[in-house]
């Protein structure tokens, strides 16, 4: 059984996403279609960039990660098709697959171009329906990677903000709301926990408690913890830290070592779980 | 073929979604997933477990019903797994089940506490991928109940306000807003019938006519009936009941009855029916 | 491998859907159901009925098309079952199938009225459960449609407004505004590519210039296109047109024709496509 997943910001009620998935399933009837999400924010690669790096290694080998954000459609941009792992992605060469790649241990990467694969007439403004819906389809039906098109080497990364470490600080932004308003950051949590000797989290010069659950605070107040892909994450408990704290994408975020900093792991791991 | 339906408050954008379908899918390959809900109102544990009683039991024999509304993830809640009725539910021990406790004719459950079951590492503050996902997997994949982890016989459980009847009235509560705006009671239709003799209802003072269908009334009228799950049910054709008459969860139902009131069944059941 | 699609105004939080594939899964256990939406605008039939058109088709032979946006539930309008150029559809009998209608090549229906089929007790308001989804799932299971109910001649159409072709203009109007805020009109794109030389094409008297794709004007300007279903659209780059221009539908789109209009084909059509 081969999957695809898919994941756009087309929303569903006008049907487009229904137009991508009769495309599959005329293409491969046996298909299974498992929706990650049609609800990302209109056009941002960045946010669907990160998601794809929640799931896309979660699913077992062969699966076909379908996944279109796309405003440049139509547009010389490419369209691209990964093996990252034994893992498939189909996607407009935008940068949308970045954090897969920066993930993979190999990969290899065409641009879709065969036109056996293209459905024709292959419109201007709806390459979901009419190259990444049939492509992924051809792969999931056991198509081989490199019948679709012509090697490439140079896929489109968005990179993430590193970040940076002086003085016994830490310094990091937010990258990412996620839907209950928590501040995902890029700073990495084993950073913090092999530091050791963590003071504090201050987002915009709040002072935040450093946690392990949202749960552990009281209603309405803010804890950082370790979140479950392993980045330092803000969060409001019952409530929006986005929100509570005022705070964007590119919100900045500064970790005050203590005294212990720098000496090594287990400094202060407790305090962090 | 054993599905596995899926019900959160996680919203799909972020890839929450993706990863607990992806940590199913590596589990148990063959599985067939049907979302139900990702858009419960965040930590409303009661309206996730009204909306399992409206399908649980619809599903045949066999079926893995996956709900994580879970504020409390990461502190000592359990998680549990139920067997009801021979369809099986997943969630955290929160009263999330509850509706399907007070339904199944008989249950048995156990705590979900099998290492071999979790992910490792466990995170703290995701355990619909860790735990749940995995545990409704291995589940469908017919792994038994008793091996998730210990029985257990007292499963957190939220009741429901029970309507109270005297001197000819049944004093209820809305109990939950449905996206239409409807209000659901928690006023059983069958009463209504069997009372006879319903003079009105009110709502908050304000007299709704009884009916059968929303599309009987003009648009923008309210009317009350016995709905499809066979509750009292308020509604306004074409709008929201909610908004239209300003009730809430909670506001106070009145139900008049008249002179042939308590006289047995049938007496006029033709004007709800 | 039969598949049921689903469309629906309902959302997904109460558990009305979870209820109809349960049902389905109950009668046909090898269903595969594949979400197209449940965001249709409340009521909305319109918009149903053209979302259902970008899809239908696209499925192999044999698919059935679940679609319930039923303002009317409970009152005298039919249920009825189609069978479209080797698709199905299920659908109240209130013009949501209109578009289909109009593309099809061949058709015939039924009302569905076999007692065998109903869920019962039948409720007066849910008969996306009782009534739509038992007779999906029959059809997909392989009963014969004339099994359902009587043969029906006259299903209730929607008609789309015809454009009007005068003294070198043609004047449509919007149909409908997609999740994107995109203008969807009733002028089909052959007839400007026939026409030729467009000179222009006005939104409530403000010129649009004519492209191809979103992406090729500036960010935040508008563009006429012909969309991915052939009709002629209007857009804003990364916005809504809708907002932008203050458009809705029923608003007014005028083509200016130049002095190439009524040519033949070929005169301007380089400038669209």
């Amino acid at each position: 059984m081969r999957r695809i997943t898919l994941l756009t910001d087309f929303g569903t009620r006008d049907g487009y996403v229904g137009a991508m998935k009769g495309v599959i399933s005329s293409i491969f009837p046996a298909a299974v279609m498992d929706d990650v999400s049609h609800d990302v924010a209109q056009g941002d690669v960045r946010a669907g960039a990160l998601a794809l790096a929640r799931y896309w290694d979660r699913f077992p080998g062969g699966t076909v990660h379908l996944a279109v954000i796309d405003p440049g459609v139509g547009t010389s941009r490419r369209a691209i098709a990964v093996e990252a792992d034994r893992r498939f992605l189909v996607v407009p060469d935008n940068g949308l697959g970045s954090r897969v790649l920066d993930a993979a241990s190999r990969w290899r990467a065409v641009a879709i171009e065969n036109p056996e694969v293209l459905r024709r007439p292959t419109s201007a403004t709806f390459h979901g329906r009419d190259v990444f819906a049939p492509a992924a389809a051809y792969l999931a039906r056991g198509m081989h990677l490199f019948r679709l098109g012509p090697r490439i080497d140079d896929p489109v990364r968005i990179e993430e903000p590193v970040p940076s470490e002086r003085e016994g600080e830490i310094r990091g932004e937010v990258v990412a709301l996620d839907r209950f308003g928590n501040l995902i950051t890029n700073v990495p949590g084993e950073v913090l926990k092999a530091a050791g000797g963590v003071e504090g989290v201050e987002v915009d010069g709040r002072r935040i408690p450093l946690g392990r659950t949202y749960a552990q605070v009281e209603p309405l107040q803010p804890v950082a913890l370790i979140n479950s892909d392993g980045r330092l994450e803000v969060g409001v408990r019952d409530s929006s830290a986005a929100e509570v704290l005022g705070a964007e994408v590119g919100t900045r975020v500064r970790i005050v070592m203590g005294p212990g900093a720098g000496k090594g792991p287990g400094g202060a791991g407790g305090a962090l779980g």
